[in-house]
């Protein structure tokens, strides 16, 4: 029996809830199916081949998760390239959206809300217009991107933008239904399958490292998650060691890690191309640290210049990633620092270049 | 054994040939292997699970194929969406520039040109950047699109614009190798590839009708030749009804399938939103129209209204195609006076709208 539980003060949750009414700590879900690979419907191409591990009645779907692993030479070195940005509406966001989505309509809500800087606002605004229902999402004013709004808007979202999305969203959230990308346990139970898949891809193995951009940490912790319940179904026997990339203009989770701490710091922010991870204060930070210490993973930083370079070269391999994909591609050298050359390594691209052509 | 032929005359053609130098007809492959479902390599989630049945060596891919087949509800009518759009570079066209682009580079090319007005272009040039060779794409440069032009620049590819890309690369490909989306018989053999997924997305059956937008007719053909594949193999009892749409500014089949003739007649051309189908001369005329007349099909037309309205509509329930993806949705009730509301359509969406957010 699944329940959603506060990850500070174990307090439950309500079935709408998006942080503990108590304490106002990050919930998850608790007791959820274990993972039985003969529950897998394997005539289904989308995640949603993983229902009887998803505690959520499918009633919509474009078709999201199942997206190419793909291997990249570049340079001598090899990697898996799991390309996530070719989901429905062009990133990742879409299988953490449509578990989310799909548990929020089974409760007649009539609209949400959320705050983006673009890909989730996307998302959220796409399955809701799917739903039938509405879509209201808080940009931020200073740095969102024209092409992600116009996005959100032809999605069938309204645009709010705001100078303070954050303290904005939270007030309006005291009315309207959150369907937060960052807070919700129902969007970071959706993120579980793009590691069950990769599993799959493999051939029933677990690549040595995974690494995934982090602004919130909700594809790596969906990475982390999945591999856990297939590692505790027996049918893997090491996690793979996590890798958390983070602009240079925003770090708190490389930080924290450099310095052993538990949660991230109050950090500065500086202006960064990787417009899609600018968290200062990631939703579950704990957690992502948990995490990278448990696999013995780490956490990198990787600067414009490289993040920028990055980008060029994936182009230059036929894959259109946006700049904040690029950063997992930037930190490659330091991750083959860290595994050794012969390592299996999966880097997951995050966000479609084709929304940035403009 | 596997042969290319001329569909004029039946003479022979060499391996990298795109048309026939004896009568300058058309190429297709004969002898391909047979559809044998215990061949498919069920671990593979990209169309290479077809490998058995695809007479090319796989050096790389992007993981193209094996995209989505959602269904769609759209005001109490309801059919199953092929999103094809879904390929690694934002077109169906990547399912056949594998095939091609990995069928040439197994005979030392350092370049290759196509003619295109986007799509085309842009996969050819980001799979020969992969392939590690160059690209040099034509473009007419009254109609390309710039975004279009932009992604094939970013893929590597050299933009050659021209008033007459098609003249000159006719004459170009007498000393470059012709990697030609419409002519090759190694492109259209990639496509059959997306009737295999359908059948296999369906269970195992065959939808009452397929409906795609056609311009030189490569989807169309693909997605007819590979179910007709699956029929040879005992593995559907009867052919989808094909459905080929096209824009009321160039309608050359429309008007040759109204008529009843063989060959689509000299059409004139004006101007149309659906920049991806504007072929006054498609290269497999008569293969098209045959598929229509043997499986009891039919040619629609849409006009710019009905297609802008359309793409509107397919936005709002999540799914970003282009102009030229949503004639078939413009079509839908006419395709509806022909099946009979209890049909299975599917509907084959072949571009990214992402391209066009500028």
């Amino acid at each position: 029996m699944t329940t959603i539980r506060c990850n500070a003060c174990g307090e439950q949750a309500s079935a709408l809830a998006w942080r503990c009414t108590t304490c106002e700590g990050s919930l998850d879900l608790a007791g959820l199916p274990a993972f039985d690979p003969k529950l897998i419907q394997v005539d289904d191409y989308s995640l949603w081949r993983y229902a009887a591990m998803l505690p959520v009645q499918k009633r919509f779907s474009l078709g999201e998760g199942m997206t190419p692993l793909a291997p990249v030479e570049l340079d001598g070195d090899s990697f898996l390239a799991k390309l996530d940005y070719l989901n429905p509406t062009g990133s990742y966001k879409d299988r953490g959206t449509t578990t989310l989505m799909n548990h929020i309509v089974g409760f007649d809500v009539p609209e949400v809300i959320d705050n983006s800087s673009g890909n989730a606002g996307a998302s959220i605004a796409a399955y809701a217009s799917l739903a039938g229902i509405r879509a209201r999402i808080y940009v931020p004013s200073a740095t969102a991107v024209e092409s992600k709004k116009k996005l959100i808007s032809l999605f069938g979202g309204a645009i709010v933008e705001s100078r303070q999305p954050v303290a904005d969203v939270y007030a309006a959230a005291q009315t309207v239904t959150y369907a937060s990308h960052a807070w919700s346990p129902w969007f970071v139970l959706g993120q579980m399958t793009v590691a069950w898949e990769t599993w799959e891809q493999m051939g029933g193995r677990a690549p040595d490292a995974v690494a995934t951009p982090v602004g919130h940490g909700g594809l790596f912790l969906g990475f982390y998650r999945g591999f856990r319940a297939l590692q505790e179904a027996g049918l893997i026997e090491a996690m793979p060691r996590m890798i958390a990339v983070q602009s240079s203009g925003v770090d708190p989770v490389v930080q924290a890690w450099e310095q052993g701490l538990e949660s991230p710091p109050t950090v500065s922010a500086s202006p960064s191309v990787a417009d899609g991870i600018l968290v200062d204060a990631p939703v579950r930070g704990p957690q992502i640290l948990s995490a990278l210490y448990q696999t013995e993973g780490c956490a990198l930083r990787v600067d414009n210049e490289s993040i920028r370079t990055a980008q060029r070269r994936m182009t230059g391999k036929g894959l259109i990633i946006e700049m904040t994909s690029a950063v997992v591609t930037a930190a490659l050298p330091q991750i083959r620092q860290r595994t050794g050359g012969d390592a299996t390594v999966v880097l997951a691209f995050t966000g479609n270049g084709l929304k940035n052509l403009a």
